[in-house]
């Protein structure tokens, strides 16, 4: 209830010292010195509600709001420019009703531009696109990238490298280094998986950044113990383990988020911090609520962690999106007006680990699963379940159906979908991100708000 | 982008009257006159996102907004109690988890308080709950109901009647003229459909309107040439037919709420209107996508004729959002990135019309539905139109796959699902209509806004 009050306080105090308000929404009139931008990859209204009622207390009447349900301020358009190329490159033709990837959405949000699926920075002749981050860092502030996919996955690479193909995850990495600011790597702290794109064969950018003065960690006591300004954090070869999957080794994206927030804050100028929810898409485009539901509840607990953080300095700028929604997932099913979260409370795995068990041992899979959830398996899901090939796309997918009957979870597509996606905002500035937007008018409205034209 | 100044004018209205803006969310300070309160019915994100694409002008680079877009403030979380009864009446038990249908959602919006599925604006004792339209009345304002289904169907039946099974149409009905204040029925305004209801064996109600006043039109020239304060409106026998299967007789849901904005603003007290795109829930239901963007188009030109009329009346609350999402819509489908309006555009009929005309005559299905599409059906789709048995729900389905492939869309259940719905403000205490809502405090800030206790 707190949150709210800051909120409209800040925006009432725009008013007030414009003596008129008719203004509000074209002149940024308080610069945040900060600005935390966090996505949840995929993270649709579904996907939110999902958690929500996962993460209620039965005690209370009412399903209890996350910690940034009541910063919602509108909803974000995720149309891009999409490629329609049918068999041949040469044959390719705009398409105005594409729906977009984390590419080109997050290329949109770092940029204030539209451009091609799949290109990270570069207009759609392949150019670069100068990047908020950059700004930023030019502007004399600090810069972070944190996400629980590989760093050099698209949503962060997006901010920081300019490629005409997000796959090229070896020439992301390579950028992370080369692209540099008065002699330094442009981004000073790194935080995510991605050990296996920074140290390879052909180059060890570890060493280099070492060599650059970062601190390096590797697992989560390293991270945590770590103390200086420019850091590189690399937790997993590529993505880190789903939330719910995770051992002691491996940092939660709240604790990621919290070592860059006190490493970024020591600059006088501020800094630019971009927080990735990486894998509540990927959870989506395997259909897996539980998976979906492990990765939104470690987004919102890093959600929490910057709200906490922006609660205390009231300089900070938070504004929190999707880039688009994956799945088309449905809370309802088989005309059964309900859904039920409960079959995946106090879950010991999620369905992806469940899985690679089954697949390194002997153990039936209805007995993985049983020793894994909370509930007890009825003799038609043990049937079903052990009916699955010792396949991992079967016993993934017998799991999942598992999961997806009991909570009566409905899925779309195995792709994004069209849909608008969620909008919040906290802090000075986000009185200027309401109502629907396009992605590219987050970009251009985040630069404007945040590095005005002097 | 007017509309955007105009909202922040009168947000910054507020806070410079108060010298100060932190008690801008918990005192009404600028009290509407008028109140219009639109319910798009089973309308979620995805309803609007689809009628969006529809709409768009193909010329423009980008989606064009709709009138509504620059006015979404946040969400409402469509929860209710719901009954779980199992088989037999005495075994029911409170459902958290419950998805709501039009009638608890509707009762939450009139009455600010939460009911069992399927109950109208009676606790779950059977008690009667005082209505926003019903005090509106008392403190003298003029009151309507107007809807696309018959007007004693669920969510304009919980503004004014209680009854503890939405099905009752007749009792509904009866209380419409027996609920009175003053020596007259408590609703002025009444435009929709519903004529078998009111019109019975047992009781002739649309003589006892007239009778005691009431202005009668039943068909849309009698509507557009009402003059009175008092008007009753039916156009057809229960529901309306869907916007794109109307002919000249039957009136839109934009004119009947001209027709009731122009009455009821005679009233210098103010007044209270429900407006619903009633069957935006009926075509999702039925997990057609044609009928969906007909109702949608229909819905949004009566959110236009509002919104012009709340444009020059600055007094003039306007709250639009949904009771729930309705059929699980994605818009995407088999992994492929792209949603496709085009094949719904220059539709002749919704698939319930061409339904009806396959099964009056004795042309074949593929023929019917040729002459009503703008595009060449493919061999594939021709066989498959004629492979149905000349049979309502196997020739509509035929239909309704067609179009949800072609416009690559998916449909999670024929039910409602639980995820938010849109929720938009615009004029004096829409400040007070943001972030995500209850549908419960939907209904008790309205009353605090509009109806504040001297």
């Amino acid at each position: 209830m707190m949150r709210i009050f800051a909120q409209f306080s800040v925006g009432g105090l725009v008013c007030l010292l414009l003596l008129g308000c008719s203004s509000v929404t074209t002149k940024p009139v308080d610069v945040p010195r900060n600005v935390v931008f966090m996505v949840g990859d995929g993270m649709g209204f579904a996907q939110v509600k999902a958690y929500r009622m996962y993460a209620d207390d039965p005690s209370t009447r009412l399903v209890d709001p996350l910690p940034m349900d009541a910063l919602l301020t509108g909803a974000v358009s995720t149309d891009s420019i999409s490629m329609d190329c049918g068999e041949s490159e040469s044959a390719c033709t705009l398409d105005p009703y594409g729906t977009t990837d984390s590419a080109s959405s997050a290329t949109a949000y770092a940029t204030g531009r539209d451009t091609i699926t799949g290109y990270l920075s570069v207009d759609s002749t392949g150019n670069p696109m100068t990047t908020v981050l950059e700004l930023a860092r030019a502007h004399g502030k600090s810069t972070g990238l944190v996400a629980t996919s590989q760093i050099t996955h698209a949503t962060p690479a997006a901010f920081a490298a300019h490629v005409a193909d997000r796959n090229r995850y070896s020439e992301i990495a390579d950028q992370y280094f080369d692209n540099q600011w008065q002699g330094q790597p442009m981004v000073e702290v790194l935080l995510g998986g991605g050990l296996s794109d920074m140290q390879r064969e052909d180059r060890d950018l570890v060493s280099e950044f070492r060599q650059a003065g970062y601190e390096v960690a590797l697992d989560r006591k390293g991270l945590l113990d770590m103390q200086g300004d420019r850091l590189l954090g690399l937790f997993a070869p590529s993505g880190l383990p789903q939330a719910w999957d995770r051992n002691e080794e491996t940092p939660s994206l709240a604790e990621m988020t919290r070592v860059a927030l006190r490493s970024l804050q020591r600059n006088p100028q501020g800094f630019f911090l971009l927080v990735e929810g990486s894998q509540v898409d990927w959870a989506s485009h395997s259909n897996s609520i539980a998976g979906t539901v492990s990765e939104m509840e470690d987004f919102v607990a890093a959600i929490e962690a910057v709200l906490d953080f922006a609660g205390s300095h009231n300089d900070t700028l938070v504004v929190i999106l999707a880039d688009h929604e994956t799945g088309g997932l449905s809370l309802g099913r088989d005309e059964i007006y309900r859904w039920d979260p409960r079959p995946l409370r106090d879950l010991k795995a999620t369905p992806a680990a469940m899985t690679a068990s089954y697949l390194a041992g002997e153990e039936s899979l209805s007995s993985i699963v049983a020793t894994n959830i909370a509930f007890q398996l009825d003799e038609a899901e043990t049937l079903s379940l052990d009916a699955a090939p010792r396949d991992e796309a079967a016993a993934f997918k017998a799991i999942t159906d598992l999961f997806n009957r009991r909570t009566l979870t409905s899925w779309g597509t195995g792709g994004h979908t069209g849909v608008d996606v969620p909008l919040y905002g906290f802090g000075p500035g986000s009185e200027r991100f309401h109502g629907v937007m396009q992605n590219e008018a987050i970009g251009r409205v985040m630069r404007e708000v945040f590095l005005p034209e002097k």
